[in-house]
């Protein structure tokens, strides 16, 4: 069955029907609006709040990610702004752009992948709203959490001498970009590196524990999410923190699946893992002292994160320095959302 | 300048440039997510968070609304929903979707229309997302407000007996949505009369005062925003109180722009106001005692509302009761945003 043939009640009735919920829901989906309660929240608390959005054939294509996959990272990069900020996730509300064509069963697929995170991250679905469009299927929602006054991180706040560091591993998303280009000599990847790198793109995990415990840790001085490239964000982090900044080459933790694709193609691993988008790990700095402390925070929640340079005095840009002593001037390219690329 | 050439980040610095803000956005446009201080909340405040997107070619059509006035719109739709439970607004996040070819000063102008109603509400807009699209120019917007906790109306919560009042007038839009056919017969419609249809469609003015000031007052029992048409709404709540509805046909309020659009097409204006959506008026019920104290606290405001029917037991759906002693029953038709309309 289609959208149009099903119709826009009958439709919200289906998709809303047992979404998550939680106790500070005074009233959810149903409403002109919904109405959240907020004596949960701490004196000091801060709300935080964010919109993401995926459109077909721009952040997926139908037919590759599942439809679960779709909805899952509609979700999932709202909460990695969250992360970024250090916030816990609490709420969120989910607008649809739907061509009258598509296929109610799509939809359910989508709303079963926003609902299976959501419930993963104990997250509301309160609110949203259906729209036909003569465009693509596009996925827009807004997340919305709460920090500690005083734990909220932002990209501002990095001095010359910190640290930078980032949890988990870069480039695998970028693998999968490139192994659905379908290049033959892709055939010798195997087939571990490509369901990681598949998962990577399709099915980010939010990093909300490693950014809520960085926060709670009080040493971090500046955090944001890695999604338009690792030299691209760290460029914003610069540009807010009014810094420079230089990596190690030889510490940029490669993911294993961008090696074994940039093998495979004879390209640049460290390239995939700087300039690739949508890895969605948290780049972070600290005082070069509280290194230790901000490590042990990440693996206590059972991540990990690496030291992969420094912040240094600003105009200096973003330098990548090799092993050899050798410097490279690194341009802050990244995804341009608009820009064909 | 086309949107693509002008590139994501130089675009989004252009957007974002003097944004509205206000004292509690502790951090506004710029980072991973907007940090808002609560610290204004009453103790017994709840947070009221809606979101609505206007999508080119089925909420409006460029050329025949101007940018400032979609702009206006998107905004505008949703403090509508915002008033409907009584809140008052404070924060907004504006998702844009735009094709590539898109003119950047067509966004300049949607943009100036959503900063000068943001402005005259004092709303900050205080983050978003732009994303490229091969379909037409989307704006999704999440409004965010806050209500005292006994202050708040939802659809639920009228009883039998209650009295359905309306402010404003209804009709005028879906007379702006017959102007722009364009039939020859419209010709005798007079200047004042299109202007007033055209504003209504194009350009509509959230009942924000209204609103809250009819939660304060106490004595409304249920509450909602006419936006699919005055049946279709108050088929839903009727529905969510558990209710039906009689209304009295000379007691509508028909805006005086549909009445003479409907006379030169030779339409039934009361047709026209009680299914054609868009009016942004806010229908409510109260007791019977409590009319006055409704009626005074929507003219202290300078607005004005209504008598238009009651709330009857369950079971009756809603009829419409003509002054001959006629009854009609009325099907909740109205608009259904995936159905051809």
């Amino acid at each position: 069955m289609r959208t149009e043939e099903l119709g826009e009640f009958a439709l919200i009735a289906r998709l809303t029907a047992g979404l998550p919920t939680r106790a500070d829901v005074a009233l959810g989906v149903g409403d002109d609006a919904a109405l959240l309660d907020l004596s949960g929240f701490a004196a000091d608390a801060l709300l935080v709040a964010t919109c993401d959005a995926q459109v077909e054939g721009e952040h997926f294509t139908l037919g590759v990610a599942t439809p679960e996959e779709i909805g899952h990272k509609a979700l999932a990069v709202n909460l990695s702004d969250l992360a970024a900020m250090g916030a816990e996730p609490l709420w969120a509300l989910v607008s649809l752009l739907l061509p009258r064509a598509l296929e109610v069963a799509t939809l359910d697929g989508v709303y079963a992948g926003l609902r299976s995170l959501a419930a993963r991250y104990s997250v509301a679905l309160v609110g949203g709203n259906v729209s036909a469009t003569a465009g693509p299927l596009a996925i827009d929602v807004t997340a919305l959490g709460r920090v500690p006054r005083g734990q909220a991180l932002t990209r501002a706040g990095g001095s010359p001498g910190d640290l930078v560091l980032v949890t988990g591993t870069l480039g695998a998303a970028a693998a999968g970009v490139l192994l659905q280009g379908g290049d033959s000599r892709l055939d010798a990847v195997s087939a571990a590196a490509r369901a990681q790198a598949r998962t990577a793109l399709v099915s980010p995990q939010p990093r909300l524990a490693e950014g809520r415990a960085l926060a709670a840790s009080g040493v971090v001085t500046a955090m944001l999410d890695v999604s338009d490239g690792l030299a691209a964000d760290l460029g914003h982090l610069c540009a807010a923190s009014q810094v420079s900044a230089e990596l190690d080459a030889d510490a940029i933790s490669v993911d294993p699946a961008a090696l074994a694709v940039a093998e495979a193609l004879g390209r640049d691993a460290l390239r995939m893992a700087l300039e690739g988008g949508e890895d969605y790990e948290l780049a972070f700095t600290v005082g070069p002292d509280a290194v230790e402390q901000a490590l042990e925070a990440v693996t206590a929640v059972g991540g990990g994160a690496r030291v992969i340079g420094r912040l240094t005095e600003p105009g200096l840009g973003l330098r990548l320095l090799y092993a050899d002593g050798s410097i490279e001037e690194l341009a802050a390219r990244g995804w341009d959302h608009l820009r064909p690329n």
